[in-house]
């Protein structure tokens, strides 16, 4: 059966399923809701979108994102240069910051290594984070990436690029989450934080 | 602490957030992955988003969504005129072509009635419905509404409006989906195939 559905709602639906997290069955759903909404609400959440790409940059530091050459933490003087926090990406710096608990700055490497998804070391900010360390007055390096296989992979890359320097480098603890039962947690997670376990 | 995210980053997941099923975390989300996207395709898709209203009409005789002043299915002469099926949206009558089993019209109501939400028959198409069964060659009804309070009330509504109207009204049968399991279903369904049960 041929959609009884306008071309346009269409389109829209099928530009809307390319999106993570949105199904068909969502993206026209979501269709008919913008065309209830007004049409002047429906515009500006379009221009929102078009301008997007202009109105954002990378950081040329740490390659976060910006609204000018520089983001807002590169550009904050009152951040402790000394010592760089290594995230996949802005939405980490983001997660950080809401800690409100670190006050050095980042360094976002756009990605771990994946030879499966076929991520190598040149598709990411490596060889630019190396460059940070050996020029900048950097003494500690904080390497906030998760758990995964792929990231403990970028973590030797990363480790085996900066073995003649000498710096402070440590890596987020694993453990159990806060809030977090024991008889939930994974084999692995449990064994991590064993291994982990701090005097009381 | 304020986000770090530059400011039409966080403008555009706001505006995404508005939409029905997506929240705050998936609307940031969704706004670093349209970054991502190649800046034409991006504003390919705010064009389709801002065309939306431009390119879609609602049906005049039926109220579905229409490319022209009548729907697809409107203006399909091969359609036979003397059933009329009443739904709530445009997506039910996509739903019901998929089956490829009704061969009549729609009459799209624009929703149900609900005090709650303040819906009244005003705002639905339910005088219009009964203006198409005065004046038409209409022998019959199909009422496609879920089985809902809302849905309940606004068939009483219909009902009472074409009661001296010699029409063969019907409405779905109510019973267990297929492929569902009887101890799944919830007492109203369950009590409601019973009801209905039919000669084996």
């Amino acid at each position: 059966m041929p959609s009884i559905l306008p071309k346009a709602v269409r389109d829209l639906a099928q530009e809307l399923s390319r999106l993570p997290s949105i199904g068909p069955k969502t993206a026209q759903r979501l269709s008919l809701h913008l065309l209830r909404m007004p049409e002047n609400v429906v515009r500006h959440f379009a221009q929102t979108i078009e301008s997007l790409h202009r109105s954002v940059q990378i950081c040329k530091e740490c390659f976060s994102l910006a609204e000018k050459d520089l983001c807002i933490i590169c550009r904050d003087t009152s951040r402790n240069r000394s010592i760089i926090c290594v995230v996949e990406g802005p939405l980490d710096v983001e997660a950080i910051e809401r800690t409100d608990s670190y006050r050095g700055l980042y360094h976002v490497l756009g990605g771990v290594l994946s030879p499966m998804e076929g991520v190598s070391a040149d598709q990411l900010t490596v060889d630019e984070l190396f460059n940070r360390l050996r020029q900048e007055e950097v003494k500690e390096v904080i390497i906030a990436l998760g758990h995964t296989m792929e990231s403990d992979a970028t973590v030797r890359y990363i480790m085996a690029g900066i073995k003649d320097l000498d710096l402070h480098v440590t890596r987020l603890a694993r453990g159990l989450p806060t809030g977090g039962d024991i008889e939930f947690a994974d084999a692995t997670t449990l064994s991590a934080a064993f291994e982990g376990r701090r005097k009381v």
